[in-house]
């Protein structure tokens, strides 16, 4: 870059945002996050080591090749997690973005402030930049429009349980709840089916498999093939049966 | 209605759907709501006994007087829900649009599945017809993003409280999560600031009123003015401060 046009691009500003581009269809994109997606000048997403990112899959219809694209690749392994060091390089690359004057969208499954990786970028860059963050679908309510059954109402009080949590953390917030949604249940989900059995629940609660996507599945427990549920799976239970009773 | 009239409407197919209109700002519409919206003959939405309805001043960017609209007004009182003979008569009022082959679009503020007054009309009318419920994004992703804080990270139990609860139910639910969104906050607010207060965690915790509007407010606990408290403000709160640490 020469000086004229370092000069110029020091003139322009930078910015940086997170964007929930929802659960997995498409057309559950915000208009926000569609409109910040095409002004951007590069788009990062989580990708793993090799192959296809889900989070750039959703907004592929809307995507053609003017902008630089910056996978941030890591294992996606549930042990793994955060890895430093990639969040470490990726917030790097966006900064020297930023600083050229560029407009940085970082995509995120779901939304990004819940149980989302993009906390960990976010953390990296919010001491130096005002990161904007625009909130997407989550999993959990797009998992209950698939099932065509709400998650709470009046005053239920609704637990968000991660399924890796022990068992004894688990059935003391089952028991104490009105309604729950289980989430990462993936290769947990023998266990906490045996947790649901336990308490006399099973038959309140049903499995959400890629919730609003052409495969999406939502089945009784003991219709489930406990090899084929994925991590990023949701159990839902009502203690009612349905949350209008 | 004459004869061949009423023969072509039953061959029309009349179709219903929820759809989730996100928070309030305008742009938090999903593009699958607006197609929804845009497409159907008919908007239903939730209005005070007089005067305009939030739900559709937030799609009023999008509205023409090309459609029916079906305000369904109830007094905007906590203590009147659900009112029934309200939700019965909005329910066959759709059912005759429905009948005569008309889409009607149920507008809902946030998601309709999550403590949202469409669960009544979906139970009076998924009986007789299918409803296609379409996910948006809630107030609580819309707050954490506002306060620039996630909800959840890692492993964390995330709990969901309606304020109207008891004190020993609180704050029981409060001492057992990692993280928790106290909604529908408005005049229980003075009392579950004594309970965040008794219980030390009242520093990790904040108020969000509007989230996403042009006057949204995020406030420590300490600088609120108790008597300016809406009843859909929510209180939020993270036991580590931060989550990502």
């Amino acid at each position: 870059m020469g000086r004229a046009q370092a000069v110029a691009a020091r003139l322009v500003s930078g910015w940086v945002c997170g964007v929930g581009v929802g659960p997995g269809d498409p057309e559950l994109l915000t208009l926000k996050g569609l409109r910040l997606i095409c002004k951007a000048d590069v788009i990062a997403f989580p990708a793993p080591l090799e192959g296809p990112s889900f989070a750039r899959s959703i907004v592929a219809p809307h995507l053609d090749d003017s902008r630089v694209e910056l996978p941030i690749r890591m294992p996606m392994q549930e042990s793994r997690f955060p890895a430093a060091a990639v969040y470490d390089r990726a917030a790097r690359e966006i900064t020297g973005h930023l600083e050229a004057g560029r407009g940085v969208a970082v995509l995120c499954q779901g939304d990004p402030f819940l149980y989302g990786s993009f906390l960990y970028l976010f953390a990296r860059l919010a001491a130096d930049w005002p990161v904007e963050v625009v909130p997407g679908v989550s999993s959990l309510t797009a998992c209950a429009a698939a099932a065509g059954s709400a998650l709470a109402a009046r005053n239920d009080v609704l637990s968000v349980l991660p399924a890796p949590l022990g068992d004894a953390e688990l059935e003391a917030r089952l028991s104490a709840c009105d309604a729950a949604a289980l989430v990462k249940v993936g290769r947990h989900f023998p266990r906490v089916r045996r947790l649901l059995m336990r308490l006399g629940l099973e038959d309140r609660a049903r499995l959400v498999i890629r919730a609003g996507l052409a495969d999406e599945r939502v089945q009784p427990l003991d219709s489930v093939d406990p090899a084929a549920v994925p991590y990023f799976s949701t159990i839902l239970l009502h203690k009612r049966g349905r949350a209008w009773l």
